[in-house]
């Protein structure tokens, strides 16, 4: 009687480090027989009690212009596609909207992968309503009902939850990965917390 | 005619991620046939102009309390000591001017760990000049002598010579390591810049 191990993923639209852990996540979690939960949050607000109104990457020039490089090199590097998105930091919201839909219906980490490969493999600008449509639509799916759906104030309502709960585990960042009370930060910590998961 | 593959390690005695940095450094580098200049700077003149006047950690206390727990965590794994050291940040000035002292000698990498293990292992504070002076003791140094050297103008010109470098490379924490043009920060891209050094 073993409970299954199980992993938090944090993740924000935006969040330029949390593209390849998206792609990098499922088979990892799968081949270690890890069970990730997907848990879209927005980090405006957490940003903002910490005295940013944008992206740290934005305030400190020098650490952007590294992320943006050390970014292409891990995307090159896992042959996955790398267009830097402008505007940079790009609105989440609709996107972590329309994924918490999608993750109750079954398909929603096929959007989340579809998304950060829309914003950060091409480049399209995921805070337009249009975008995600037509991601939504690429994935087969009834993009207009899916938007209307991702209005409801109960999503509204469990997506300001989710954030709450980021900030009270003490998140700061994206992605952020929570397993047996412990918090793991970064792209570069997924293994480490897929192992931690395993114990 | 193959250049020996060259590597720059570039670390500052405060920085608490260049302490599994250090002690890793050396046996990885030497499997993949990396030639490594150990690179001591100061983070306080690089931090200023980022507008900080303490180490991110405290200023975020968010980002502090994961870091603490992500470092003992880290060690754990490496199997290496440790102790979070009070106060923190330490004043690394007089342990880079000697570890500049040391590296023209050629045991500034044995005089390097020692005092991160000093620091992070065993919490001492390597401001004090007594600390450093015991570390150089117990590498059977002559304390006296090394810290009067460690005290010349010329290390001291070094020392603001390389910090500045470090700025000039877009260096904006530790540890940093650069090779053929490329940057990369942190203790968790230390085998990536290894592996880029190699190409």
């Amino acid at each position: 009687m073993t409970a299954t191990p199980t992993l938090d993923f944090w993740f924000e639209f935006a969040s330029t480090y949390s593209y390849p852990a998206a792609m990098r996540i499922a088979p990892l979690a799968k081949a270690r027989g890890v069970n990730v939960r997907w848990r879209p949050f927005l980090l405006g607000p957490i940003f903002k009690a910490q005295g940013w109104d944008n992206s740290p990457f934005n305030i400190y020039p020098a650490k952007g212009r590294y992320m943006w490089r050390d970014l292409e090199r891990i995307c090159a590097a896992l042959a996955i596609p790398f267009r830097q998105p402008v505007p940079f930091p790009q609105n989440g919201l609709i996107a972590a909207r329309v994924a918490l839909v999608a993750l109750a219906q079954g398909w929603g980490e096929d959007f989340c992968r579809a998304t950060y490969r829309a914003e950060f493999g091409e480049g399209r600008d995921i805070g337009e309503a249009t975008t995600i449509a037509s991601v939504l639509a690429a994935l087969g799916r009834n993009a207009e009902e899916i938007m209307q759906q991702a209005q409801a104030d109960a999503v509204k309502a469990d997506l300001r939850a989710q954030t709450e709960e980021a900030q009270r585990l003490g998140i700061f960042g994206a992605p952020s990965f929570t397993t047996g009370g412990e918090l793991f930060w970064g792209n570069d910590r997924l293994e480490a917390a897929l192992e931690w998961a395993q114990r």
